[in-house]
């Protein structure tokens, strides 16, 4: 019997990895069901209509915080999950700033992606270059070359498509960015970034070094004032001040950061009391705001900017710069969206339910994809005939009142805006567009005048990891849910259709934003715009970010990163 | 007053980072006598003849094991000392295959070595290419490279030169070994195997790849059985079998560690219970070991590999190959070596006082240096004169008595001689070498031929970090006496000479050596040729190991890492 089953296993293992023999499988099928039912279902991803896989099968591309959130919440069991990214692991990306002086370590804030699908799914290391809707297959290629060139493209079937490959560094076409420039979007960036701020100094404590050129050497800037560039200003700053000024006080006074920013201000995305916080903590640490100053090129001297108000365009040297001004499309999304026709947009679009439009087995979340919120002013025709039951024409206040529940589901910036007009109910909106007049009935003109403000406050969401994982988390249970919301359907009813949609839409709770500014000190705008700023924020921030750690040995680790910063400092060696 | 004194500091500063201005400095310094001085001994690198200088101007070269342990002890106060080194930290190489695996991160076993001479020297990231003895000069490149590359070379002058180089991997010219395997010297080595082992992993794991090629991609193999590499293959073999064979189940079963040894054993500095229990252990764990195989070519595809017994050549594919098989000289070294007429060896000989043969202000220490132990049969004439003090042609049991201690001082070997052949004295000597005949005096042929046999005592020390460590302490206990032993001078009497020679020789003691051999288990000899093998040495490495650490912080780090990797297992992200 022991010689059997290893024979049948030997025999599965062999399967598993010729499936393009599992026709003979479904033969050997009769002395081992179970084990080859395994064996069919791990290997269905290279066979089309394979009648003995049950299991949809799922491709995930990435390993970002939407893909990694909807992994983390899919229950991986009901579906054949395969997922494609070229780096294996997930990276816990608001700490990457941190990470480029060493107060806490890369290894800290990532985590193999194998730990968190477990032995539920599949994981390949390679990149999808293209995405076939048409024939529901996605190309890919292996990240590391190999030596049998005709091998190298891996093509796939699914049934779904979870796109999650997140977004690119915009240079918006300066020209020597990408050359010249450090990113910070990935692990090796921050990496590099620490080895670099390093070499910087090394190069300016050499002997036959000029003034001029410790000078040019130590001159770190930072092009863009959002979240990433500023806590990257503030890190440096801290690490310069606490630990490298120390160890290298022959060049310390040679330091100088600038920040470049081409709006008026930082952090815009802020409560305006953060913003005027920062820019004044930064006067004061002698971090070099400059405002309203345009990069348009950056060579090996230098960087050449244009002040916006005067035209005037001068070029200084530096030692290290960091781009970080904002995302741009991945070539694979661009191809993607001119091959279904979104090719005026940015990013791919998706309805409320996360499918991008017009392909009902794709799901984009992330970076990549932003939700096209249906306007209101679109369906007014239909939702007025759905709530007018009796065809009179006229809606009464009571038949108004009926439908507001499933519109308000339907189209949120409807609540949104009562909510910003600081109006009660639904009656209030009636009389805010009507003025004085008391009418109990509307007809469609003046139906249409009452939400005619409405769809002023849609809003896109911004491109943060919170707003990709809550994306994950909610794809993740319409997935769990599937079977049973075919037949039972939760949503808003359909407006252009029979019956309701299966899933309530996505809604994205806000739950807060930090910018960490360095000196123990970090700005916190939290839900209902509540604003702190200063060192109980920075407490604050400690224990989200260590309570938001997708393991614990990554929160074990970041924890004790940053009581060896207390302890010990940031170490300088250059490796 | 604080104007002024804010004037003179950035006087101050100027002229430091302005030597050529130093003259300057001179007329300047009525007004600010304590600070210029400062100034000017800091400057004084690349001034001859600087007469404001009176400290002694040392040049170290290198930041490892030697050059790191020279300058801890130091008195760094009494000379101005210039450290010179391509690496601006201290790595603790005994752990360097445990970073390979992520048993220990890499930031854990290094040290700045701007920490560790703090103010107190200076340090240039620049690689030594050229010694010019006659000049004492030596000649520098910044690792890194700049724009204005009239400025690269660095000359420096010195009064005593530290060359602590180390030595680079001897690839005994087989082809292909450059551009293939991986060596394991420097911490940036163990990064990259770390990161190869995980790509072949991640390749073995795509889907279009046959189960030939998952095999070549998880044979790993290591050529070389020395304890680098022996620790290199049960580190391996740990992190396949304790972490990544969970992450990585339908390829686990095609990994294989090979080990490659020309010799017929491996691990042969060790006793030969050491040895065997080695051998025994990796058959147990299925590490194929090959001694009496040696590597003829290395190519992209395979290794080649030739029976030693049978001369039997053979190919097999490989995925990942890491080279151990000892050590080469550096181009610096040899460069040197022809220059002072070294031509001969393989490192450069300095006497028993570290200093490089015929070149009094040169000193040479580890893996680079070695010292040549004068042998008794070169002085033997000599000696005798010396003790024959009545000129009596004759040597009395007495007369012989009085030189001893100072002969086994500057001729260890004698002592040791006695030690290994169980006599207790030197009349046993005699006695030896007499047999039966119990003269009570020599003459210079019956004192030749007792001692003829002592000199092949003499060994070469390992080429160890315990070796250049134990020399970097004696050196710096040198340099720091060196004013008082020149008037009271302690050494052995001149044999060739007049007086004595004003420091002991060098004298190496062995602590122990340690071969980990996974699996929690590790080999230990320790002095007097004790041996302990398992899970009890295991805990006396990690105390060991520990307690050795270079700083607070690397302590405080190297065990963390441990328990972690006890928790949570080691990282396989690929970062």
């Amino acid at each position: 019997m022991r010689i059997l089953s290893s024979f049948v296993e030997k025999g599965s293992r062999f399967y598993k990895d010729h499936p393009r023999y599992s026709k003979l499988l479904v033969v050997a099928a009769v002395s081992g069901g179970s084990l080859l039912a395994y064996s069919s279902s791990n290997s269905s991803h290279h066979e089309t209509g394979d009648s003995e896989s049950k299991k949809k099968r799922i491709v995930v591309l990435g390993t970002g915080w939407g893909a990694t959130s909807y992994l983390k919440n899919l229950d991986l069991a009901s579906y054949d999950v395969q997922v494609v990214a070229p780096r294996n692991y997930f990276a816990f990306t608001p700490l990457l700033p941190s990470v480029t002086c060493g107060t806490v370590e890369a290894r800290s804030i990532v985590e193999p992606i194998r730990n968190i699908i477990k032995k539920s799914a599949t994981f390949w290391e390679a990149e999808c270059f293209k995405i076939d809707a048409k024939d529901k297959k996605v190309h890919c290629r292996p990240v590391q070359k190999s030596e049998s060139k005709d091998k190298e493209e891996i093509i796939m079937d699914y049934d779904y498509l979870i796109v999650a490959v997140g977004a690119r560094v915009n240079t918006f076409n300066t020209p020597g960015v990408e050359e010249n420039c450090h990113f910070l979007k990935e692990v090796e960036d921050a990496q590099r970034i620490r080895r670099s701020v390093i070499d910087c100094f090394e190069k300016a404590s050499l002997p036959n070094i000029s003034e001029e050129e410790k000078k040019k050497h130590l001159h770190f800037v930072v092009v863009g004032g959002g979240p990433t560039g500023v806590e990257f200003a503030a890190e440096l700053h801290d690490f310069v001040k606490e630990d490298i000024s120390k160890l290298y006080p022959k060049v310390k006074d040679f330091v100088k950061i600038t920040l470049l920013e081409a709006g008026d201000h930082i952090l815009t995305m802020f409560d305006k009391r953060i913003t005027a916080f920062a820019e004044e903590k930064f006067k004061r640490d002698g971090i070099d705001l400059k405002t309203g100053s345009m990069v348009v090129e950056v060579t090996n001297n230098g960087i050449r900017t244009k002040e916006r108000s005067s035209g005037v365009v001068s070029s200084v040297p530096y030692g290290m710069a960091v781009w970080s001004t904002g995302i741009g499309t991945r070539p694979l999304i661009s191809e993607f969206m001119q091959q279904i026709g979104q090719t005026t947009r940015r990013v791919l679009a998706t309805d409320e339910w996360l499918r991008v439009q017009g392909n009902d087995c794709i799901y984009a979340l992330g970076d990549c994809a932003s939700i096209n919120q249906r306007r209101i002013m679109e369906d007014i025709a239909v939702i007025f005939s759905k709530a007018d039951k009796d065809n009179s024409g006229k809606l009464t206040v009571k038949q108004f009142q009926d439908v507001i529940t499933d519109i308000c589901e339907r189209y949120p910036q409807v609540k949104l805006y009562l909510k910003n007009k600081k109006l009660k109910g639904i009656s209030d909106l009636l009389k805010d567009s009507e003025g004085k007049d008391n009418s109990t009935e509307l007809d469609i003109e003046k139906f249409k005048s009452a939400l005619s403000q409405v769809d002023s406050e849609m809003k896109m969401l911004p491109a943060t990891g919170q707003v990709a994982a809550q994306e994950g988390v909610y794809l993740a249970n319409c997935f769990n849910q599937m079977a049973e919301r075919e037949k039972n359907p939760v949503g808003p009813p359909r407006i252009r259709g029979e019956g309701r949609h299966r899933f309530h839409p996505f809604r994205y709770k806000h739950l807060g934003q930090f910018a960490p500014l360095g000196g123990e000190q970090t700005a916190a705008q939290l839900p209902g715009d509540w604003v702190s700023i200063g060192h109980s924020s920075q407490w604050l921030w400690y224990s989200v970010y260590a309570s938001k750690q997708v393991s614990w040995r990554t929160r074990t680790m970041v924890v004790f990163d940053w009581m060896r910063r207390f302890i010990f400092g940031r170490d300088s060696s250059r490796i």
